[in-house]
């Protein structure tokens, strides 16, 4: 189906009319339902053709034309947490060409970005941020004699994350204005899981009079609305709270993806969603294919149904490891989820090893940064034989400069005591998870490799309890290609055109990102003048520097192949493979000049 | 003044007569309350000769007694937040001796540690990370059949941290065994801060029973003792938990430093306290040396006074930029203390400098590792223009395992549009602060140096805007050494070894430690053979692999020095230094050779 321009402004006339919060403010509240209505409509046609978050922006179309109705943006500062629920914000911000103009679906990014509008003030992709963002914009202004309003706007689901903790904390001692907007969907991605939950429910059940109130506990006002889905009551709420001179929490109670049927039955599945079929709500692009998060899941299971002392942990993201609510039902206690609180579930997980269980923590690649002090602190300073995965480590996954996930080599590869693997096949991947599980020397982490899952006939398990073996999966001379973890097969392939070279390069697959196999290196000075090693993270501070150093002080020359330390918004991998010449022919090319 | 190890003995009997938590259990009210006077005074002693952490101590002799009077420590497990607390758990704990005998004063650490005893579960030292470390032992024991408490003990001071609210969310929502004892002595290092403060007041002021409730509403159960320095009632509490098959917070009120008068009264000086003179308080060894501290306190006073939109900001450690309570006060407004809170701190400084003013974030470099995401997302992927000095990055400074100082440049030195810079003398570090403060493009962070405080009269200022442009202190040929910060001076003493042994080495001080300055890099090849890394971080993801990597493909030959990645608890700094031959005579050693 091939919608037109002129179609669309014909059929959700009111978002046509509307070019920045100012026309809002100006419409009648059966008119701002109505606009609440063609909003959803509008978002379900991109949405059903692109993907992208549905729950979180289907809840929140009533609170965010209250918000704009109520409050005067930019001057008025709304801060959304995580940003995924922002598409009804930029509809109303003069961005709504991204929705009405199929042309230009991609003119606009996924999240809050200050470079599109004036009414986004930070780029925010990671949980739990809000708070502490907008504490400072606050008290920036009182610094420098400001009199807006300051509204972060956060689900119940960020709050289990510290920093949102840590922001409340403070804003609850302020005396100046500030407005959090609480959207209680009763959900995370998945489910929610924390004591905290309980009292949001008692909140929920007696119209905010329960007496067990966090956010009272930490300081700040409270007013509740009962229905926020509901224009009137939010603009209500909202007038009340305007201008305040205190911090206050305004506690609304939505339903995720309200508006469609599917979204609302099977909250999880439609947190986000790739395109689909609006009648019947089914996926277009079910992949065929195994995955690795599949293949993980199924491995866990079997080791958890053999063995109660296995421990899988997820920090609100149990898609990571491939744990569908079914699997997780079948996986029953001994599947925890700790709502998102990476820091938690690493400090966790270090607590479990010690007293004999045998955890394992899957995350992604973007988020197992929100944790580097447990890292080193709670779990590798007591070397806990605690095994964590971490998941989509690659330019192949997400591509928005907030869940970018290349930064974990250069990360965890420099944590003292950690083990860190990059396996290069499901049966190495495999033997190295079983080793990890069941030894009890080494916190361990293992690069589940991404795309399409490659099968090595021919694998044979080794003991890595021998740390910093290398692999060496060819033997030439003259030049060696080092290929870590999904690297390997560039390695390979380049090899091959090296041959068509007449050389005949060595291959190997260093399996170990946190450390050197300085008897093997030291054996290619024999026959080797250059070593090359290829990586699919930052250059900076990531495997291949480390190469160059230790060959610093001899005549071997290193190219060290990687990704540069930027920051690139919904870039294209393999124009980033290529700037950066990872591929085949430029790794040739850059050898043979 | 000599003490003997009999006459010890003999003066404390009641502690001498203490072998394990069992001896405790056979006490009567009366010697328990003598035991309490006993392990004051021993401890009085040795931290008057040693110094140590005084007011975290003191206050939790009751409690400590209590608690393994009531549990059964090492089955029942006791896990202690930061574990400064816990001299009198060792002393109780069969490690008397370390305070019974001046001899032996070192035998044991300052922190909890498994080598010493089965008593101790975890190397703990950073903050707020009990309650998760415990929840996870209790999560095992679950799993593995076990019925044993387990007791997080935990200051008021550490819940202001993301992970102290992380691991207490997932608690309130166990099903089994857990115990938070939540010592509050109303401070942190310094006094508190955060709205959650007000409703642990309230609670003290109503013995328990005011309706805001932290720990109730994340789903725990709640009891108060009021006088947590009454072994009586502290034992009545906790036999009334012990054994709970639900999770309890155990709120107790407790006397920072109780008795000892100087510490009681100055709570903040003697967090934490050098050798002093018992009858006075006095210090025995007061610098007189002008130092790092008091030299940014002073000029960061300055500008706040000059300018209202800087603001000075401390996540409970004002100390760390030299603001004693009496500066603090000179600043007011301008002085934001966040509380034990670093996540919060940086983010909220990204909001402050889009906002327009002028954020000055300080952290100790231990502690600037448990904001990475936050200086990654929601400062450096903004570009927010923030300012944030750390402070005390060498391995001179702290050197117990938990609080080493060797990380920082590893960890900021790869986030993407970060500024990191590295000043190398007073002059040259005021000159760096002072751009950074008054730019608009980047945020920057500033490695305060290290040391005696060096002056450089022919310092003239730069345009720090042009990045990554090193600075050559002087131009020789065949080797040059690049010496960053701090190890600046050991880059001039090698190169006067150098010029005796007929070689003019150039030195070069880079002062940016995030990026290259490729144009000077290229020059250096023109007529040098060798370059020479200084760094005093972890050689691991640092700055000399980066210099390695740039000359890998060439024939430049590149030695980098710096600190092996490993854990090493209360290292001899020069010991270190030597080990990894960063000393003067070792590198012209290796270069001569």
């Amino acid at each position: 189906m091939k919608i037109m321009t002129e179609k669309l402004d014909t059929q959700f006339p009111l978002v046509a009319s509307i070019h920045s919060p100012a026309d809002v403010k100006r419409l009648t509240l059966p008119e701002l339902n109505t606009l609440a209505e063609e909003i959803r409509q509008l978002m379900l046609l991109k949405e059903s053709k692109q993907g992208g978050h549905f729950g979180p922006n289907f809840g929140m179309v009533e609170a965010i034309i209250a918000l704009h109705y109520v409050f005067n943006s930019p001057d008025d500062r709304l801060i959304f947490d995580v940003s995924h629920q922002t598409y009804p914000h930029k509809i109303l911000t003069g961005r709504a060409y991204a929705w009405l103009d199929p042309a230009r679906y991609n003119d606009v990014t996924g999240y809050s970005a200050p470079s599109e509008s004036v009414h986004d003030h930070f780029v925010i992709g990671h949980t739990s941020t809000s708070v502490s963002l907008a504490s400072g914009m606050a008290k920036a202004r009182d610094a420098m004699g400001g009199h807006e309003n300051v509204i972060a706007i956060i689900g119940d689901g960020s709050l289990s994350g510290g920093e949102a903790f840590e922001g409340l904390d403070f804003v609850g001692e302020m005396d100046s204005n500030f407005i959090a907007v609480i959207n209680d969907n009763q959900m995370s991605i998945a489910e929610n899981h924390g004591g905290l939950y309980k009292s949001l429910a008692q909140l929920r059940a007696t119209n905010g009079n329960s007496p067990d109130n966090y956010f009272r506990a930490l300081g700040l006002d409270y007013i509740y609305v009962a229905d926020g889905n509901d224009i009137a009551s939010l603009i209500d709420a909202f007038q009340r709270v305007k201008d305040s001179t205190h911090p206050v929490a305004v506690h609304i109670n939505t339903l995720k993806g309200k508006g469609y049927q599917p979204a609302v039955e099977h909250k999880e599945e439609w947190h986000y969603t790739t395109p689909f079929d609006i009648p019947t709500g089914h996926m277009l692009n079910e992949s065929p294919y195994e995955n690795w998060q599949d293949l993980t899941a199924t491995y866990l299971l079997r080791r958890m149904k053999e063995d109660p002392t296995v421990l899988t942990i997820t920090a609100g993201t149990p898609a990571a490891l491939g744990f569908s609510e079914d699997l997780r039902h079948e996986a029953g206690r001994q599947f925890i989820d700790v709502g998102i609180a990476e820091e938690h579930a690493v400090a966790m997980a270090s607590g479990m090893a010690r007293r004999g269980a045998k955890p394992v923590f899957g995350v992604f690649s973007t988020f197992v940064q929100r944790t580097y002090d447990q890292l080193q602190q709670d779990l590798c300073i007591n070397a806990s034989p605690a095994t964590i995965i971490t998941v989509w480590g690659s330019p192949f996954t997400m591509n928005d400069v907030t869940h970018a996930c290349l930064y974990d080599i250069a990360l965890l590869g420099n944590i003292p005591g950690l083990v860190y693997l990059a396996p290069t096949s499901w049966e190495e991947y495999e033997a190295m998870l079983s080793w990890s599980i069941d030894q009890k020397d080494h916190p361990v982490a293992v690069r589940m490799p991404v795309g399409k899952v490659l099968h090595d006939p021919n694998f044979t398990p080794d003991d890595y309890s021998r740390l910093n073996r290398y692999k060496v999966v060819h033997r030439g001379s003259k030049i060696a290609i080092i290929g870590l973890g999904n690297m390997l097969a560039t390695a390979l392939e380049t090899a091959q055109l090296l041959k068509e070279h007449g050389i005949d390069a060595s291959v190997i697959n260093p399996r170990y990102i946190t450390g050197l196999d300085t008897e093997l290196l030291d054996d290619l000075k024999r026959d080797h003048h250059t070593v090359v090693t290829l990586e699919d993270g930052i250059l900076n501070g990531g495997f291949g520097e480390k190469i160059a150093r230790y060959y610093g002080p001899t005549d071997v020359h290193v190219r060290c192949y990687g990704l540069r330390k930027e920051f690139r918004d919904r870039f294209d991998p393999s124009a980033l493979l290529s700037e950066a010449h990872l591929t085949p022919p430029l790794i040739l090319n850059d050898l043979l000049h």
